[in-house]
């Protein structure tokens, strides 16, 4: 049996053992209606108090006491996380006036951040005796999810929109998973998935669903403090889309302030697109205003955010920050990076490089700051995205003649 | 001044000192015709029996002492290398009756085993005053060398062959390489980087011309030495075009060998397709027999192997074996593979492990071997060979009732 942690509600704050069917409070979902962001999103809280009178043994056990897994032998044998952290010092020539680092995401098995997420819902399902997981999904969670699951000989059902590109559905029929793709949108997708949990008892890893979704993402938080040689960054620039990302890097690090290993919250700086920016726009309003998304950062791209309840109260509690960036300048802000680091994002990880560049613009940093920027997967998943940006130059004669009229 | 190793010539024997005007051995380059594999190909030496009399030192130093670059800090902050080696015991469900260990070269900073060569060649460039590293390619090496140079502070000057797709060079020009399409075919394009290096002064990171590619190549066996724990595997098999790879994997075998840290060669298995098996075809020949090749992995797809004559000597020297494999076999073997592993390999990544997979079925393996497979990219390179072996289902109506008829 885990009793490493219990899940407590952050609407109404009742505390819940954690079994393989709780997913959302029982009592706050109740209200949750299909045009709002759902209520009862459920937090993992671990035995802090005793956590804390032996905090130095928590990073000797690499935070294990901090994650919901029994066994590390739960976990897939693929090399999730532990990522590199980059110290770059210029931009463009320029020397930059504070410390950036980049997260380097992409360099995880199926070449994104998901699959921290992916992995510790695995390995609950399989320390449950579960074989089966659901996701919806209309990219990187489903092939994240399809690639752990075969890693762990595990099966994954991934319940696409049928608008889901081919190109992302080519990953996750690779892995060996069933994809369903659903006569609707993401939204149908993700409530048929919630059926089919219910009446087939799979287990589901739905974003803002599952809570132990946010505890796989939190992971990034640890690994900083760790390759930060403990020193909190100033600033974390997040891309930002149902809101389930922010709130793990925030779990993380309050994990972290619980067991008293740091004793304040960094910065965290919400990157939306303009196209896209439904969780921002709603964190000062009572109603919750619905705008249509529509932005070349596909995997951020969210009407209803859906872990909002949770994003905002972290927000609010630890004044974060909240910046939008339009589509051209992830654009540019992506060729920026690539050119700079030798890092190839994809958009929604350049929306944070992206909102980064703007801050530093605006002179918002101050000498020798740490700013990290959380790149969360590779631009090789959506080259689409950035090929109506680049031009490719007509072929020349095969001569040394033809190559000196380039004048490169 | 560099005087850790000297460039010898396979084919005549002489030694040079290393400078980076030097390629190609002068003396058996002459004899080069545009028909044949060229001769002349160079190798780093080091001081084996210095290094022999403390071969300890050689590893805890990380293996430094038979690298061609003078200091670390002028490799690209990037981790490159040290991917994980991961040990499977099943495919499919069944119980191997050998160890099958898969290095995952897809985890490198432009998602390809070509990283390990574009670092060495960009260092010593570095070290060497040059700012400008240019090279043909039609794929991989070009975008692995974009994105070291970016990181380097760098400039990469990528010449393709103009039917090069437009996917592979989008990950070139978001790095902010000038690219140079040739009206032309590869040879035409390497042979235009050649008369270009000359010309104006730029370094050469040609494979089979550049002797350094086979120094960051040769790091993987380095790796596959610690990561067994100083064992040496019995099979390593190798995905093969033009020869340079598993020269690379020989010459790191062979410098453990003449340092002492080991006493046998592995048996390395180079595997190619058969649409393109003009180097295993050719090995017994006389003359040099050119079939025109075509095969859906692209990056090994070669008329005529430039690293022929080293690939030869080091395949007749230590024994090994070759195999070639159907495009059909490429595919099944690409989708066994994922399936089982969670690993998303590229087409001619998954030639080796199709040529693994014919070993294991002819029964070639003894109990208890150890056989590692060389995964040498991600399969997000090109997701079109793949994309017409599978099939998306259609799309159902989102409702439970739906789902079920799928009978999942």
């Amino acid at each position: 049996m885990n009793d490493k942690f219990t899940l407590k509600c952050s609407g109404c704050g009742r505390e819940f053992s954690p079994s393989p069917e709780l997913y959302l409070c029982p009592e706050c979902s109740k209200l949750n209606t299909t045009t709002t962001p759902p209520k009862g999103v459920l937090k993992a809280i671990y035995d802090f108090d005793v956590l804390k009178s032996s905090a130095e043994k928590v990073i000797s056990n690499n935070f294990w006491d901090l994650m919901p897994i029994i066994s590390p032998d739960s976990l897939p044998m693929l090399k999730v996380g532990n990522t590199p952290l980059y110290r770059f010092t210029d931009i463009d020539g320029k020397r930059l006036p504070f410390q950036l680092y980049l997260k380097d995401d992409s360099q995880n098995p199926t070449f994104s951040f998901k699959d921290r997420a992916s992995s510790v819902v695995s390995a609950y399902a399989k320390e449950n005796g579960i074989s089966t997981i659901v996701a919806a999904s209309t990219g990187n969670a489903g092939s994240s999810l399809a690639g752990i699951c075969a890693a762990q000989g595990q099966k994954a059902i991934i319940m696409v929109p049928k608008s889901a590109p081919v190109a992302k559905l080519t990953q996750i029929v690779m892995y060996g998973a069933t994809i369903v793709p659903v006569d609707g949108n993401y939204d149908m997708a993700f409530d048929l998935s919630i059926e089919a949990t219910k009446a087939f008892g799979w287990y589901n890893r739905n974003t803002a669903f599952n809570p132990l979704t946010i505890e796989g993402k939190k992971t990034v938080s640890f690994e900083l403090f760790n390759q930060l040689s403990r020193e909190i960054p100033d600033y974390i620039f997040v891309p930002v889309g149902d809101g389930v990302i922010i709130s793990g890097v925030y779990k993380g690090f309050e994990d972290l302030l619980n067991v008293g290993l740091i004793s304040k919250m960094p910065t965290i700086v919400a990157v939306q697109t303009e196209g896209s920016s439904n969780l921002i726009n709603n964190l000062k309003r009572d109603d919750f205003l619905v705008t249509p998304s529509s932005t070349i950062a596909d995997s951020i791209s969210v009407d209803i955010p859906r872990n909002f309840c949770m994003a905002k109260e972290f927000i609010n509690l630890y004044h974060g920050e909240t910046l939008s960036v339009t589509d051209n300048e992830i654009i540019e802000a992506s060729m920026i990076l690539s050119r700079n680091t030798g890092i190839f994002s994809e958009p929604a990880a350049a929306t944070a490089y992206a909102g980064m560049l703007k801050y530093y613009q605006r002179q918002q940093f101050n000498k020798n700051q740490k700013v990290v920027v959380l790149l969360t997967g590779s631009g090789l998943k959506d080259l689409n995205a950035v090929s109506k940006a680049i031009t490719i130059p007509n072929a020349i004669e095969p001569n040394i003649e033809a190559l000196r009229k380039m004048n490169i």
